[in-house]
Parts: structure tokens; C-alpha cells; sequence
């Protein structure tokens, strides 16, 4: 049974998963090198926390888990049942985390990583028992998405892919596993599918990028949200999918390089939200408002979809 | 002003149009060939109705407008300042309508199509007064989707796309002005680039149909609901989108034909929910269950997105 988990790195997704965890009944002892990124998680967890509490989110008899912050990954690493890595997507950055999280656990302990699409077969060879590795891939925001990826790599058991299995659903959460392991998991492909047809609609000129969100957000996020790609199949006919698909796969997107669109703002230093502009320019007042409000519809979509409105 | 609707088809979105224009205090004559279409549509009125007061769309102070089923096109078109074509997508039926259409109406009357994704260039050819005529893409379910695309073709003229946006936004929903005319205009192009992706990891076993639907209706559906797909680039980071980009983009699926996956269902007359089979199999109350969970859903999320709930 898991009932102690490492958080190695703690990131944009660190914070949530902890609180999530946490909340669980697990106790967390996370461990990043920065201390700047310490103090942010520190500053965080409150802020997820409320948002649990506004989903409705108890914690089992037992209470919450502690959440600790441990100095090194040796102290994180202790009498951890569950080790989870999430560290940049740098394949030299995660190996090295590996590699000194090796020595230090037991036989026993399984890693997993949070990568959001590198294939878990590569990472497992720097580990000396990959029968014990595995990647759990996190919705960012972590607290909120109840959805969560479980991919095992060529030589993962297929009890470690359950046990952490059972531990997503012993939270409450949704396990989706994947059959198969491959760049950008499931999650990502269908999303880079999705921003690839888009963002190629707005560099062409066809639409600007507010109403193409608009567009996309209420024809399709709103309608995938209730109602998933295959069911949608099953609800337009398929007989309607394969007329259309006949034709107009052959037009959509396929571009295989980064766009223009976003190599331009790349160069410009213009990256979004961090920075100030990106798609879109904001303010600190914006970016701050915007956060609040899409929090506050991301909970109270969430109780409706899970039938708790 | 545009004051009296004719709508030309009624097929599966027929129904929704008119109770939604009529709520708008529009008045609707509506006519189909087909007898059993327009006693569906009698049927659907009022459930479309209940919806329509699920959602708080209230009536003008002027009250609802009427709506009337027509015994052919010439006493539909009659009077009407917006004629609707709704019927089904095939080019030699649309081009039928507009020949019938065309010597009853005044230079005026503007004539819309709800063509979910042909050119509205190629179509405007079939009529006396192309700069009058103008794509008018409703969303499905189209009461209770407040997005509606507008595509002006080579000749639309911009005084006939502005008044397509006008009277939308008089109805309280929401245009889209498409500044190019392609196929699948762009809910469509945009959803059929998600659709191509995961019905192509679903053929390949990488994952099963439900836990497709699990993961991208909360990792996707639900997430672009809240925040479109430029303002997720803004806050993941272009500089995150550009380092994945570049590798996978080379990797996602770029069929240009049906995938065998449908073609083999298609063969079989597996279509979907009006066949009881389809990507998933469905009984008679199964469908009934899904459809008004659906509804209710849907609704309850629009109040939120709209910040109304």
C-alpha cells in the first residue's frame, strides 16, 4: 500500500499534486533544488487547498497527510513507498534525478514520472528496477483535473501500472491507462492535434485568435466536455464522420515544424502570461482576474459533470 | 431589420433554429419535404422550449414570434426578409433550393445556409444575388450552442455578413466572423484535426474508447470550455508549445483518407446511436438516459460559462 510519497521537483504542477495527495491521506515530502520555487509551493498550497474544500474534496477519516519540505532528496526520499519526478522535460535533468533517487530507495518503491509525453521506455533504463517505473501524467491544473494518465514503459510490471492505478482511484480520481507508450501520451497528442489545426487558422489569417477561442471553446470544449470524442462519433453518425472526414482530412493541417506564428513570438520573447504577452497582452490586474475566473467555472463545471451540482 | 425567418430543411438542427429564433421574437415559417421531418419537428419544439427556460433565454418584450409550418418553399419564402437553407449536405440539393428560392424572393432578402463546412464561394454561384448570400454555421445542438460561425464567400457582400452578425448578437448569442472561406470553416476543421488524432490512437490500441473519452473530455473538453486554445497557449508558455511542437507534431496522425476504423463500422452499418451501435453500443433506454443527462449538463455548464449560475 502507498501511503508515503517523494515529490521530486516542484514546479507549476508540484503545489496542486501535493495538495492533492495530501488531501488523499498520503503524506508528501517534497524536495526541489530552487528554494525560490520552495517558497512559491509553500505560498500555493493554501490556494489549492481552497480549491479542494470549494470541490467538495474530503479527506478520509484518517485526515490529511502532512506535506513536508525536505532539504535534499535523500530526506525526501525516505521511507517513501511512492517516489513521483516531476522535474523540467529534459531527459539529462530527469536522468540525473533518477540516478541519485536510485541508491537510496528499496526494491519495493516505485517511481513515476509526471512527464507530459516523453516515452517512459527511455527514461526506465536509468533506473535499476524499470519493472518499478512508470509515468503518471498530471492535468495541469493537478488539484482541479481529475484525470490522470498511467503509462507503462516496455519493461514495466504490470503491477506497478496497477498499483498506481489503484492508488488514482483510491483518491477518487480517473485513471486512464494506455496500452501502448508513445511521445505525448494520449492527452497531449489529441490537444497538439487540436492547437495545430488552430493556431495554423489564425497565422493563415482566417479568424483572429479571440473569436477562433470563442469558436472553439463554445463548439467544441463545451460539447467534448459532456460528450467525449467517440461518443460524438456515435451521436453525429458515423456515416456523416466518414462523408466529411473524406474530404477534409486531406485539407486540415499537418504541418510537422514549429509555426511561424509561434517561432515569431518565441523570438520576441513574447511567451504568454509569463511575460506579459503572448496571443494575447495582459496586465498583472488581467492576469489576475482571468486566474480567479476560470478557477471559479474549472469547480463549478467540474460538481456538474460529476453530477454534485 | 430582419423580422420574419424562412427555414428550408429541418432535419436534426431544424427544430433547434426555430425554437431559438423564435425565442429571439423572430417569426418562423418552416417547411421540409418530408412529412415524418416536420412531425419530428412539432415534437421537438417544445422540448427545445424547456431547454430554452432551463437556459433563462427570455423573449423580447415584444413576446416570441410565431412559428409556422409551410406546405412548400413559396409559402415559407414568403414575406421573409432571411431565408435559411438547413437541408442536407450535398451540393445538388442545396443548389435545388436556391433555384426554387430564387425567383420568390426580393432583391433584399438575405439567403443563409447552415452548411456545416462547404464553401459558401462555390454555393453563392446558384442564386441571382450572391452578394445577399452567406454561410450561417449553427452548432449542434443549435439552442443551446450560443457560437454561430458566419462566412462570407468571394461575393458576399460585407453589409450581408454584417447583418448575419448583427441579428445574432440581437439574439443575445455569439458570432463568429470568418475572414476566409474554406472547407470545414472552422469549428469543423478544428474539430476534425482533435477527431483525426484520437480516432487514429483508438485504431492503433493505444488506448480503449472510454478511457479516450475520459481523458480528453477532462484533460481537453473541459479545460478549452474555460480557456480557448490561444489563451492556453498564453498560459502553458510558447516557449513550452514551441519545444513540444517541434517534435510532435512530426508524429501526430495526418491521414488524409477514412480511417479503417469507421470504414469497417460504416461497412457494417455501425453508425452510431441510430443504429444501437456504433464506437459504443447503446439499448433504447441507454439513449434516453444519455440524451437528457446530456441536456441537463449542458445547460448547467452554459450558466457558469455564461456567469449565470
Amino acid at each position: 500500500m502507498i501511503a508515503r510519497v517523494a515529490l521530486i521537483g516542484l514546479g507549476t504542477m508540484g503545489p496542486g499534486i501535493a495538495a492533492r495527495l495530501s488531501r488523499g491521506g498520503l503524506a508528501v515530502t517534497a524536495h526541489d533544488t530552487s528554494d525560490a520555487a520552495v517558497e512559491r509551493a509553500r505560498a500555493m498550497l493554501p490556494v489549492a487547498g481552497g480549491a479542494l474544500d470549494r470541490l467538495g474534496v474530503e479527506p478520509p477519516a484518517t485526515g490529511a497527510g502532512e506535506i513536508r519540505f525536505a532539504a535534499s532528496i535523500a530526506e525526501a526520499v525516505d521511507g517513501a513507498d511512492l517516489v513521483i519526478e516531476n522535474v523540467p522535460e529534459i531527459v539529462e535533468i530527469k536522468a540525473a534525478v533518477y540516478r541519485a533517487v536510485d541508491p537510496l530507495i528499496s526494491a519495493q518503491t516505485i517511481v513515476a514520472t509526471d512527464t507530459s509525453g516523453i516515452p517512459i521506455s527511455g527514461l526506465q533504463g536509468h533506473i535499476s528496477h524499470p519493472e518499478r517505473f512508470v509515468g503518471m501524467h498530471w492535468s495541469n491544473p493537478p488539484h482541479i483535473i481529475p484525470m490522470i494518465e498511467v503509462i507503462g514503459g516496455e519493461r514495466t510490471a504490470p503491477a506497478t501500472v496497477a498499483a498506481i492505478r489503484d492508488l488514482i482511484r483510491s483518491l477518487g480520481l480517473l485513471p486512464v491507462v494506455l496500452k501502448k507508450d508513445l511521445p505525448g501520451f494520449v492527452e497531449n497528442r489529441v490537444l497538439y492535434a487540436l492547437l495545430r489545426e488552430a493556431v495554423d487558422l489564425v497565422e493563415r489569417g482566417v479568424i483572429d485568435a479571440e473569436d477562433l477561442d470563442t469558436c472553439v471553446s463554445w463548439g467544441i470544449g463545451y460539447k467534448i466536455a459532456v460528450i467525449g470524442p467517440m461518443a460524438l462519433l456515435d451521436m453525429a453518425g458515423l456515416d456523416i464522420y466518414r462523408s466529411v472526414s473524406s474530404f477534409l482530412n486531406a485539407d486540415l493541417a499537418d504541418r510537422k515544424d514549429i509555426s511561424p506564428a509561434v517561432e515569431e513570438r518565441f523570438a520576441a520573447k513574447k511567451l504568454g502570461i509569463k511575460t506579459g504577452e503572448g496571443m494575447y497582452s495582459y496586465t498583472p490586474e488581467r492576469i489576475a482576474a482571468l486566474q480567479a475566473d476560470r478557477a471559479g467555472k474549472l469547480i463549478a463545471i467540474r460538481r456538474i459533470l460529476e453530477g454534485r451540482a
